[in-house]
């Protein structure tokens, strides 16, 4: 059993490619929620649906978020009023967040939900977990102003001057038992190459992760999201200096230096592997750089052989 | 000052011709919300958004609900998740949705939202008043089980026999001091061409309104919704004959017969006149099928001169 925790286009495209493998053990995903947002009503999980539309084969692949053939009609109606103008809302995507909020009004758990939407999508083979069944959301300390860190990253596009990132309602937040279980049941744990301080930071702090994947028998596989020292996408970099920290795969791997075996981190790195053994923790080389499908196949599999 | 007591359909084709005379005069329209529903989150207020679009020109033409140019996205990728297939909702309509339940969430009323929804689509010279702002709906007893009167109406497309019907949350519904307001300032208080039971009913339900209107010393005329005896769109006749009542324009009469001045039946309920007047109420004979804007500019015209 592999069990791998992730965000959004990183963990994802890395994903694919682990599934193709059509490797035979169970995967669990455990799935950062707490950049999930709540707009007009609708409660929103990016990181699950980008995961869920990724591994379907649903995804806008130019994109890599939402869906492909996605209309944006909603989304162009509601300039009338002024409101989530910014925010990334297609018509077929409305479908999902919908059925999440519908459920969620009948009392199923984000973990229920998750497990609906993914059989909906065909991926009935996986487990797909939300972190947590507890509502959590990321914000963001700028000199803007404090805003959700979605409105941050789309509305901003990342261009404030962040002060400090605080993730409301982690405090109160539980791991599921299929989380717990997921943890500790598996032979090979994964920390997909997400940003360490707001997809794969917050599951961490969610109550029980941490001591269940150190208690774990697993072997545990980080996979640094920086190449040459910077994230290809999102703002890993600059929230990372915001919380103090130095941005390098070395500072990643410090990050989970207490439960970790082994590192993966790019080529474009390398000059930084002896660091990071010197931590006490295997360090692995690798083309990190996802450009399609086969070499997402290939990372995978360079992976799990090590 | 004109107030006008309505529904949907019906009642936006008979404003959209008041409106068009251009008088010198306010026009309140007091709508119906007791068909409103909560789809996935989101409170839908099917009469208001049908008059809004309708008074504003964007309705649909051919569904007369609805508007111009939408698509239907959403609602194709809702099945496959099996849920609100039935449901009539455009990507475009999505984004009224979603502003009034945002708008909801931040604590406005439907007053203060209905307004701003009006003024956003230009209607900044109407004053458009949900009947309440306590959420308040429509439910249908039938052979086949009680169902909201949306999915009465969409879904099951009014074919299961109706037993009963009752307006959940009525008693505790307040009219706003608009409304009030609205009623008692009025020099002609209208009643559109609308379902009595489920439309005009739910109105004059609500704590406030009937009594203003007792009290208004405006000239009260009502517009039989029935052409021939039968509705010419919707459930009226299903639901008077639940409510144990004669579907008549007579039996429609008697409902305001306690308020109205005068009524206005179509030529084709002519024979009705005489049984009316016995009520003691005065009864003109008109027209009343509005097959094009320039129908209903006739009969409004021909109804303020009466």
């Amino acid at each position: 059993m592999i069990t791998a925790l992730g965000g959004g286009v990183g963990a994802a495209k890395f994903l694919s490619g682990l599934i193709k493998l059509n490797l035979n053990e169970k995967i669990n995903i455990i799935v950062n929620t707490a950049d999930d947002i709540t707009v007009g009503g609708l409660r929103i999980s990016p990181d699950i649906d980008t995961i869920i539309y990724t591994l379907s084969g649903n995804v806008n692949t130019d994109r890599k978020w939402g869906l492909e053939g996605d209309t944006f009609n909603c989304l162009a109606a509601l300039s009338r009023f002024g409101i989530y103008g910014w925010f990334n809302l297609g018509d077929k995507d409305l479908a999902t967040h919908l059925y999440r909020t519908h459920l969620r009004s009948l009392g199923y758990t984000y973990t229920q939900i998750t497990s609906k939407i993914a059989k909906s999508y065909g991926l009935d083979d996986l487990n797909i977990l939300p972190m947590s069944d507890t509502d959590v959301e990321t914000w963001i300390s700028t000199n803007k102003g404090e805003m959700h860190f979605q409105e941050y990253l789309v509305k901003e596009k990342m261009l404030p001057e962040v002060k400090s990132v605080y993730i409301k309602g982690i405090e109160n937040a539980k791991a599921s038992e299929q989380v717990i279980d997921s943890i500790l049941s598996a032979n090979t744990i994964i920390l997909c190459p997400s940003n360490p301080i707001i997809s794969i930071g917050p599951i961490l702090k969610v109550a029980g992760v941490r001591d269940a994947i150190k208690k774990s028998k697993a072997k545990k596989i980080a996979i640094s999201p920086l190449v040459g020292g910077v994230p290809l996408k999102g703002p890993a970099d600059k929230l990372m200096r915001a919380e103090g920290l130095e941005v390098s795969s070395t500072q990643v791997a410090k990050l989970y230096q207490d439960f970790i075996d082994e590192m993966i981190i790019d080529i474009k790195d390398k000059s930084e592997a002896k660091r990071i053994e010197k931590l006490g923790i295997k360090t692995t080389i690798l083309d990190t750089v996802m450009k399609n499908e086969a070499d997402s196949i290939n990372l995978a599999q360079k992976i799990l052989k090590t």
